[in-house]
């Protein structure tokens, strides 16, 4: 169990939340589909997507992530085709 | 386990994510202490807050719930002293 609003930190590892926005009408099979793409290639930047998030009607899709840099979650975002519109840093959690 | 892409609703239950913008500076301690006071009072509305990310630098917080409705997460975190300036149905998740 983890400390209240402390998380782990494995090897200068941290927790981010990142957000696309236009992401309207998005399906289920289309948010899953995205995700395995990040999971394919999440290990060459040593970054892990935990969860994702998506409302259809406003378009917004929130993707939890461990990882060295809210860099490294941008690459793999970006090289899996979708690139995230924010990324937030969260060291704080419950 | 839950199925990919779909998550359980119990009794009209559906999943949200809040955000809170303009926290800057927020410490573990204040996230802990406002985290409890939505828990002290959820169940009037059905809803339970599960988790919860912030980031002190740019103050921005995101809250996981469930709950009937955008409306009751909305009265909590409005009696709990801290109104959610987006709250957004996420029937979709990983």
């Amino acid at each position: 169990m983890s400390t209240p609003g402390k998380r782990k930190e494995v090897r200068g590892m941290a927790q981010f939340m990142d957000v696309h926005h236009n992401m309207k009408g998005v399906t289920a099979d289309q948010l899953r589909e995205a995700h395995n793409a990040d999971l394919a290639i999440e290990k060459d930047e040593r970054v892990h997507f935990e969860r994702a998030w998506a409302d259809p009607e406003s378009g917004v899709v929130y993707c939890l992530s461990e990882a060295p840099s809210a860099e490294a979650v941008q690459r793999i975002h970006e090289r899996a085709g979708h690139k995230a519109d924010e990324i937030h840093p969260v060291p704080l959690s419950i």
